[in-house]
């Protein structure tokens, strides 16, 4: 469920006109943009691109851009791009980056995505960076990570409901098998998690829970400290509950001193259409405070009031005369 | 360059009249509907399907079936349905039989198809079977060739011409130490034909040729005699010239006693809007007798009457008053 409020009325040449006062002169009513477009759906904001873009021929993004830089300005170009061309966008950085932190973005997108999405990522990624997401891979990524994240972006699963019993638990024995070898990057193992389809796979997780006492996740962690059952686990948790992954992100990104801002904004921009209520309700269950209270005591400024109005906590500006 | 002689004029509102005719009544005029729908676009058929439908509250196809099998049948249905459609059911065939013949189709839809027909193949896939190409495979078929199959059927090929000389220059020693080795199934093997854009890879090609003598698909039969070697050297003809691999689905289609249908028709019907004149050149040049004469000495009746129209050599009916 998406946490973000949105105007009841709203036109896309108004809230273009809106955001050009707010734009114009020195500096920028950043209170006024924030008040629109943490408030439109990616197809509102698509549409306010155009039309701005018809009314003042120029480009909004640009202008943004030259207008807000830091965390917030990042934050805000992200979220006025297309969400396939965002998700390219992070897939590359992450790339660069290569940390494990950094290549969880990978498996996000290819496991938390419904498959024309990441179709749409593979598309954007060959027109924008000339090569494919495959290639980069395996330029930027070492084995055994290589072989995962090369699977998980190869994926298109199958998005049915059907479930093969047999086979599920056929396959929870060969993933019990592999992790208490402590040899996560078997062949089958990455091809199981790689191409069954979501139904099927949650119900492999379920026999290998009740078989074998603990969730897989958990032993996957437990028998293996490493940066690829780190990988597999968010593997797991991104096909298997999505929110776990993503509340988790969240957490390690204001955890201790400091706080890790991409990974933060990534959380929340990537998922607040998506299913940023249930990861409000997981982040409370596992760390007993609001996901809202942690990002205002981890944020500041404009930063934290455009989070916290994609969190669905800020006010609400509706322009309509 | 497609070889069918495609009508000047033609309306799909008089196409479907006229087939209505030439299929009521006890039998068909098989002429007629030769002369009709073989020399008709693919989105030519689409449409004269959807107004033969919306005119005769029936399914043209369903009309074809109940009145015309054998080879010549289903030719006609796999010519009426839909590319993507076409080549899944092609894919299933293919898999169900799992001889190494067969699963040469799943190369050529993997290698010798645009990226965008592959993905629309995969969608088709799900939608026809629920399940995905690459969970079938792996039911199907058994490692080496599975780990092949899959890789080809996950690619998501750039389909730019940009081309790394020092890439080309590296990967083209790391196939030929594979070749040599006979280790033709490595990981990295794999890779760079699943991976690798087209350009790309004839660089690489090109680069094998000049440095090691001979062309890298000789390599391969003459050091590996095995099934493995035998899709490998598909891929590699589908990726470089795709002319070659169907010219050589036709040949051993026909050589000897009897034919093997299935495969002339596949060869034929996925490449006569593509690239059968090129196909009908390498096969000249290579068996020194014309793909048409090999076809009319193999085939007979309405069968080579409709293959013979596709590859651009039979009557053109037009039924324009």
């Amino acid at each position: 469920m998406s946490s973000i409020k949105v105007a009841e009325f709203s036109s896309p040449m108004q809230d273009s006109e809106n955001l050009r006062k707010a734009l114009e002169g020195w500096g920028a009513d950043r209170k006024a943009i924030i008040s629109i477009l943490g408030h439109r759906t990616a197809d509102q904001r698509a549409k306010i691109f155009q039309v701005y873009g018809e009314l003042y021929k120029e480009s909004l993004t640009n202008r943004l851009q030259s207008k807000i830089s830091g965390d917030f300005g990042r934050a805000l170009i992200l979220w006025m791009l297309d969400p396939a061309e965002r998700d390219t966008k992070l897939a590359k950085e992450a790339l660069r980056k290569k940390g494990v932190r950094s290549l969880q973005v990978i498996i996000e997108i290819s496991c938390a995505s419904p498959p024309c999405h990441l179709l749409a990522i593979r598309k954007a990624y060959c027109s924008l960076f000339r090569c494919s997401l495959e290639e980069d891979i395996a330029l930027y990524i070492a084995k055994p990570l290589r072989k995962l994240l090369l699977s998980m972006v190869s994926s298109f699963r199958y998005d049915g409901e059907e479930v093969d019993e047999k086979i599920a638990k056929s396959e929870a024995d060969q993933l019990h098998d592999a992790i208490e070898r402590q040899q996560l990057d078997q062949d089958h193992v990455i091809w199981i998690l790689g191409t069954r389809n979501q139904c099927q796979l949650k119900a492999t997780f379920n026999i290998y829970k009740q078989d074998y006492g603990n969730p897989i996740d958990k032993d996957i962690k437990d028998r293996s400290n490493n940066d690829f059952a780190t990988l597999l686990q968010a593997t797991v948790w991104c096909i298997e509950s999505p929110e776990k992954q993503f509340s988790e992100v969240v957490r390690s990104s204001v955890v201790g001193l400091g706080t890790d801002e991409d990974s933060l904004t990534r959380a929340i921009l990537t998922r607040a259409e998506i299913d940023m209520e249930k990861i409000k309700k997981d982040y409370y269950e596992v760390n007993k405070i609001s996901l809202l209270d942690a990002v205002f005591d981890d944020t500041s400024g404009d930063y934290k009031d455009f989070l916290v109005a994609l969190l669905g906590c800020g006010n609400l500006w509706n322009f309509v005369n």
